[in-house]
């Protein structure tokens, strides 16, 4: 499929309700359990996606779109990322999510973004010169790969009590 | 963590409603490209899982708690499960899911299932025998699997969009 900018907010817009729906109800195990060692729970993904909309993404369309000569993007710090939470609630994790999507996409809107301007370019730290139309394809499977890490950290909570039906459940064993 | 009715519940019934909000609104091409061959797009899965409440969760539940001496479980028939969608849209296949998964957990709820229920046993058809409880697990897991799954092959669409981030995006490797 190629970038078309409807059809990349049409998957940005629907994650906040995604997770709120996936999420708001369900006893905190299933939230506050990981794969082992220092991986993400459930609660972990929301603050991580928060921290992006707020420090990374919009960050990123900004400097590629700006009128600056040096383009370079700041690195993302992935693990300060998950600190900060406080004591919320997985509802209000998921309400600021969601507010600060709307922020972001309210702003992409306003741009009028055109077939030019997703040719502009920024820099990565470590993979050099990208596009404008990479930077937003890639955050929306970005989002997409965290609704499916959620799926999967929360089945490996039943690893041992599905039995022998882990043969055909290529979730629990990846 | 250890199997638990209500946490098991807890999953699945969030299912159609987790669906509805990520499916609902996207323009057909994210609901009907696969990740090649003949593996499933979305509308395939959602096939997959009105057959499975229709003709597999709970037929299994009902072989397990019966008094008959043979309590073999019949094969579920992968292929037949993504066959006669008629030309339904994602919303009247994700509202017939919802309530075949109503229809089917009213039931669970009504056995007042115990303890000692958990434990009793059918044959499946390759892996022999198995346990209530282990069949409740795998039902919640394999709803987990695949909203992964559909996570998956719609962010496969952007493979070659994202550019030098698919080092980054697990899930387009996969």
């Amino acid at each position: 499929m190629e970038f078309d900018l409807e059809k990349t907010i049409s998957i940005l817009s629907q994650t906040p309700s995604t997770l709120a729906a996936m999420l708001n109800e369900l006893p905190d195990e299933w939230l506050q359990k990981n794969e082992g060692g220092d991986s993400w729970c459930p609660i972990n993904v929301i603050s991580h996606l928060i921290h992006g909309e707020k420090t990374d993404w919009i960050e990123r369309v900004k400097i590629i779109l700006s009128d600056e000569k040096e383009k370079n993007f700041k690195t993302f710090d992935r693990a300060a990322s998950i600190q900060s939470n406080g004591d919320k609630s997985i509802k209000e994790l998921i309400a600021e999510f969601n507010y600060q999507r709307n922020q972001s996409l309210d702003y992409i809107k306003s741009l009028h973004l055109s077939d030019k301007d997703f040719l502009k370019t920024g820099v990565h730290p470590e993979f050099g010169e990208v596009t404008l139309k990479q930077l937003l394809a890639t955050w929306a499977v970005h989002d997409l790969g965290h609704i499916a890490q959620i799926s999967r950290v929360m089945a490996k909570q039943y690893t041992h009590e599905v039995g022998p039906w882990i043969n055909y459940l290529s979730i629990l064993t990846r």
